[in-house]
């Protein structure tokens, strides 16, 4: 089965012709860059072009539809069924028609071997269109400079305990990307660093100058320089967390049920932002080297932000769990007896005499693939899962989870690339049976070369491990 | 004055002849494996060895007495005079006796340019046994078997706000870690895996076995397998704690003023464990080639951690700071303004309006060296620091430091050394003004090479950056 999704996707990285080169000019809109018109349109339609959703900020979300598979993939109600069919287990890429997605991104996704009645799990792929808000100069903006910024996206949503997050956050996340990037569209085209300050309204002088400043200490005076990629850094960061606040809004009108990991990537500037909340993973493979992208995050590598949280709100632990992390369970009959154990401080194990809370549930247990929060859940950032409980408790998980991603910057202006280089993005279910050495080897390996070359990117997303064993 | 330093360092280092082979037995008592004798010695008198400190655990302190400088120079009084000249500022070596430090170790400082009155820093070389508390398999310990263990140990102490800290962490630090290793004594010799918990008193069956344990949980019937290397770790990480601890309960009737930063390396069964807990920076050269092996906590490098407290405990900022970065000082007339911002959750930066409470003094301010804690500590982890508050305030800092230092270990069996291997500890004072290859370079190229050679340590205690100014 991987050997089949492999295909699927290497060919289509290979078979549409020459890798795109770099975007000529990555700020001006293409075709996404129709006049703002309505709301949203239905999520079985093809997805609004982010540019099309209009200056509104993305807080309203339509009615619940019934499952969907990513829209560039063109299914017809038969595909659809071929899609969700557990026994055949096809594997899905977009069709092979003159219509391709930009960069000749590549997709390959196959359900899962039965663990969830649907894939979960949803993909998107845009170009988006950014108006400014407004001059953060004050002054009227002149109708003939170039006003807007575009930048290209795509994302991977692993979904888990149903498919609501995951389909919510592949229709919005990008416009919310889109809204926070709105203040900035002149600031990121203006060589000058930002301003520190913006008028709150505009025609209103700002304030980015510190001579006035005196302060006893000289920490207090002086002035951070910060950088225009910072900003979108920022920006990524707040609609990641602007998305999960709708989600928790949105949850009851619109059964947005379960979470999703969240991996998603952004092209602006000349610079690609790897945004990643969950346990997905994206590399990026440069004449052959492998270049990580981001990390995963598991209850494992987030072990002692956990503890720590848990040690200093006991109350999130609701009585029922201790903060201390044990080898295995520790026995009533082991009381008095000295086991291994490591807080929140410690990465390190030591000896300690078992007390009556020390046989509390571990709020972080297991080891690898087994590895959960409270017992229930194996990753500890992505959006969602508001209503996610404690079994048989109503204990919440949610304040244990983190939305916000963590961001890594590639500068494309910075290399040389040749026409196999190639970004991937995978769910865990791809990484869990394949190296990203392997994943490389597996690429496309056609296509005429060249300088100017960019990575093209290629996601797949088997939505469970057993889904490429076959 | 900087090439004064590294001269007498470079000397020490290469002069002495042979670098050391490695101790073919490392874990056998050398000269300190005298029986016990009673509590520590006063401080001006020639350290205890801690392997003569008795089994008692270090709780008590010795009076506080004058200041004084590490033993190993073997100061006269006159010598302590020059070594305290703020005009001369000698640059201070071990005497070039017949008595040398363990392999060969070296080591240079300086009296600062006068921001102190007492060069506050401190340092410490010893070689330290361990005997075994009891036997942990409960078993009489046979009087013939390799009982105890031996560890070699260096420590760099950089004190601030007074001496007393770094004093107080040269003499009894590597105690505590003696203290929390007398567990471990037959498990670390022991080939097996560490047992996962041990009887509360010798004679009692332990448990590690995990067949009985049933749980509705996959992740709580794991068992994860905890290796003699992180034993050593949490013996280190807890010895720190306990010293912290310490330091806190005799604070008053010891005069222990101020905190320091603690560098220390543990050589202990082939391994070299460097714990990191401030500022301070420890290196290894081999064949060339740097390797890190500490990173520096610093209110820019702890701002997530800080921010992340402050905000889960408003009440440590006593409404008089924010937990929220501004790229410099918000002032009144900036009030519905937007500026630049970052909280817990971010790396990048975003606008948001200013409000009330952004007027207040932030938590962390400053850049690089600027960089500051409440406007006031410019490290974040350290040992000490139990009064300090905030100037003009009753607010204290400490909850906001941390004693607990980062562990990498590096493992001697991996690598062939070369005769200028160096393993080289300095305080932020010498890495302020010297990179890591500058160091490197000046560093001893003299000497006998051949394989089985280790790198010899190198420790460098320039209090102040204007230290090396000269």
């Amino acid at each position: 089965m991987l050997n089949r999704v492999r295909s699927a996707v290497a060919h289509l990285v290979s078979s549409g012709g020459a890798p795109p080169s770099r975007p000529k000019s990555p700020d001006l809109p293409n075709a996404t860059s129709a006049p703002p018109v309505a709301p949203p349109q239905a999520p079985r339609s093809p997805p609004a072009r982010a540019g099309s959703g209009g200056a509104a900020p993305a807080r309203t979300v339509e009615a619940r539809a019934s499952f969907s598979r990513p829209t560039f993939l063109q299914l017809s109600p038969g595909g659809l069924r071929r899609a969700d069919d557990h026994a055949g287990r096809a594997v899905q890429s977009p069709p092979d028609t003159g219509r391709r997605l930009p960069w000749s991104t590549g997709y390959a996704e196959v359900i899962n071997a039965g663990k969830s009645r649907h894939n979960e799990d949803q993909a998107c792929c845009e170009v988006v269109y950014v108006e400014g808000r407004r001059s953060v100069s004050g002054a009227p903006r002149e109708p003939s400079r170039g006003q807007g910024l575009c930048f290209y996206y795509w994302g991977l949503f692993d979904g888990h305990a149903g498919g609501g997050a995951a389909e919510m956050a592949s229709r919005l996340l990008h416009r919310h990307i889109r809204e926070q990037l709105k203040d900035l569209v002149e600031i990121l085209q203006d060589p000058l660093p930002p301003p520190l300050c913006l008028p709150s309204t505009p025609g209103a002088p700002g304030s980015s100058d510190s001579s006035q400043l005196v302060g006893p200490q000289s920490c207090w005076s002086s002035q951070k320089e910060v950088t225009h990629e910072s900003l979108v850094v920022g920006a990524i960061e707040n609609a990641f967390q602007l998305m999960d606040e709708q989600m928790a809004r949105e949850r009851r009108g619109h059964q947005v049920e379960g979470g999703c990991c969240a991996l998603v990537v952004v092209y602006l500037l000349g610079k690609v932002y790897v945004a990643n909340a969950g346990d997905s993973r994206a590399i990026i493979v440069r004449n052959g080297e492998i270049i990580p992208m981001s990390r995963e995050f598991t209850p494992e590598t987030e072990r002692q932000r956990l503890q720590l949280l848990g040690f200093l709100k006991p109350e999130l632990l609701g009585g029922e769990f201790t903060h201390l992390e044990f080898p295995r369970r520790v026995q009533p009959k082991e009381l008095g007896q000295r086991m291994l154990y490591r807080d929140q401080n410690m990465t390190g194990w030591a000896y300690k005499k078992i007390e009556l809370e020390d046989l509390r549930f571990p709020l972080v247990c297991g080891e690898g693939k087994k590895a959960r929060v409270m017992a229930t859940i194996g990753v500890t950032r992505g959006l969602g899962d508001h209503n996610l409980r404690v079994c048989s408790s109503t204990l919440p998980i949610k304040p244990f989870l983190s939305c916000f991603p963590e961001v890594r910057v590639y500068d494309l202006t910075q290399y040389e690339h040749c026409p196999d280089d190639v970004l991937v993005l995978g769910t865990d279910g791809l990484w869990d049976v394949t190296s990203d050495c392997e994943v490389h080897s597996s690429g496309p390996s056609s296509g005429p070369g060249g300088p100017g070359h960019t990575p093209g990117p290629w996601l797949a997303s088997p939505q469970q491990q057993a889904g490429f064993r076959g």
